[in-house]
């Protein structure tokens, strides 16, 4: 089953609020739902968000009652425009609308457009099951047999359309009969690695440790761990990364214990247009998620609070990407522009 | 009102575990209940858990219907032994413990035993209230006008009798006139910084800015904290400290940021006899700690996971002690020893 998918004119999403107690699907043909599941984070993960963008962008182009071209291309604006509101800083999201918007107006006065957009949604989904693939061939180059590989929030099958970006390579790893072990962070505090992570491994078979998110430094001093292995949201010119919020904290444990970082990066979350980190705007998001969980207070309901999507690990502390064309090392500035082909 | 008290037969707690959402009192004469409240975290801090375990003993004493000073005696040792079985990593409970079976062994034989049990635990209390406000008065020298304060779990009234141990000198900084901002960690996976901390800095008007555990990186990178102030546990010859299980990976940060890290530890934390944290035993408490939150799951039911309470934050990461004898620097061992009037 995929994470997102396409069947009889309805776009079908895991639930990914309800897991691990229930594994329900949505499914729907409104664009007002797509935009609500991914503002609810019912779809989450860089890659997953993105198609299922590309797929809301199909069906608001078949739903469109517009008779010239002009007032078609309105209304896809206008469901871009309600789409991209829901996450501000998910790259993928923006990246998926733009090149949808382009591929209309490029498409828009041929025959049969409607299905040549959902075509090209589909194209995207299948594109990203091949990547990856890829990200899970080059990643599973840094797994040795017996490895023990530490990962905050969730960023395997379900943040993808298939196999997933950061655990891509260790499920693939293990599909290959090597021994490894995960320690997963429960990423507080949405506990996408409690309520993900963990059930994705179990599922796959890999052995694994949750913790809590505080746990990290005692887990590497146990001497255990051989590896960072995370997902990223925004990776921009100089190597500098956005990624879930704890991941900037475990890349300083990493570097204190002498321990390789990996970000594992499908091209698409590259901006090469942000020269460095410090232009990232973060999402500071509803302070509830931290107040509460599962609908009861863990604190007053006034508490002050901030909670930020996002942190930034500057690149020095990213020991290599891991993309769709190879393992990227530093200096990443230079090697990011030979990989796009860009001078 | 104190954390722990003593009032007409009955130990007075205040359940911590009912905070924020409600303020309740636990009146008993049970040593079982003691234990149990001790157990299930009902009162907790190090501080507060001696002089309450110390009351235990003394309602154990008025109890005993032995009749010879060897029954007698023989009856304290089993209440010792209950109690001491509560919370292994706890140094202050066993202090506590080990002082009130020296003092009982050498008062059994005269008059008014059971009073004078009382009267000692009761001193305890008092003596803990007086190291609290040392411990504020030498940790505010700390504190200059406008500091910003990073702290983990919760150390303040709550966890002492009155005025705590690592809030006790931003508390007192505050009734200073001091401009303080507070930084607490929501402090999985029992959220005694989203349920203590911030209720009582809410109580003190302290401002604060209350953050999932992963959030901390984000803020020392915001350049806004100052230092960081943290409650230990168990502190041993060469200054390795094991404290709230967070506290060592906030201890790097502190370090990767150059940020000043003290520890707020009242003697009875230090234990002399332990050379170096490599010797500390770390309890693994209940997994479903961090299976669960208020009662519901947010992973599977028999997800693996590991829970210790405590994590060891080696000595070279701590800028200095703050004691209720004055701040301590390094080189630790050999300043304790000159402390403790040892050589």
């Amino acid at each position: 089953m995929r994470t997102v998918s396409y069947n009889d004119g309805k776009v079908v999403l895991i639930d990914q609020t309800s897991l691990p107690g229930k594994y329900q699907l949505i499914k729907t043909d409104e664009v007002l739902r797509i935009a609500e599941a991914i503002k609810k984070m019912e779809v989450r993960g860089a890659p997953a968000v993105g198609v299922t963008a590309a797929f809301g962008m199909a069906l608001a182009t078949a739903q469109s009652k517009a008779t010239t071209t002009a007032e078609i291309l309105a209304d896809l604006r206008k469901a871009k425009e309600l789409l991209a509101s829901t996450r501000p800083t998910t790259l993928n999201l923006h990246w998926a609308l733009r090149h949808m918007m382009s591929f209309a107006e490029k498409h828009v006065e041929g025959q049969g457009f409607a299905e040549k957009m959902l075509s090209e949604a589909q194209r995207m989904a299948d594109e990203d099951v091949s990547i990856n693939q890829k990200l899970a061939e080059y990643g599973n180059e840094l797994i040795f047999d017996g490895a023990t590989i530490h990962t905050h929030c969730n960023c395997g099958p379900l943040c993808a359309v298939d196999l997933g970006t950061a655990m891509a390579p260790v499920i693939y790893a293990h599909q290959q009969g090597k021994r490894v072990h995960v320690i997963t962070d429960e990423t507080r505090p949405r506990f996408q690695g409690a309520k993900l992570n963990a059930w994705e491994l179990a599922n796959a078979g890999v052995p694994y440790t949750l913790i809590t998110d505080s746990h990290a430094a005692a887990m590497f001093a146990q001497g255990k761990t051989d590896m960072v292995m995370i997902g990223v949201d925004y990776v921009v010119a100089n190597g500098d990364t956005a990624a879930k919020i704890g991941v900037f904290g475990l890349a300083i444990l990493a570097k204190y214990f002498d321990v390789p970082f990996y970000a594992i990066s499908p091209l698409s979350t590259i901006d090469m247009r942000i020269p460095s980190g410090d232009q990232i705007e973060i999402e500071n998001r509803d302070l509830d998620e931290v107040r509460m969980v599962n609908g009861t207070y863990v604190t007053m309901p006034d508490a002050n609070v901030v909670n930020y999507a996002f942190d930034v690990t500057p690149h020095e502390l990213i020991t290599a990407f891991v993309t769709e064309k190879g393992i990227i090392y530093p200096p990443y500035e230079e090697n990011f522009k030979l990989l796009f082909g860009a001078d």
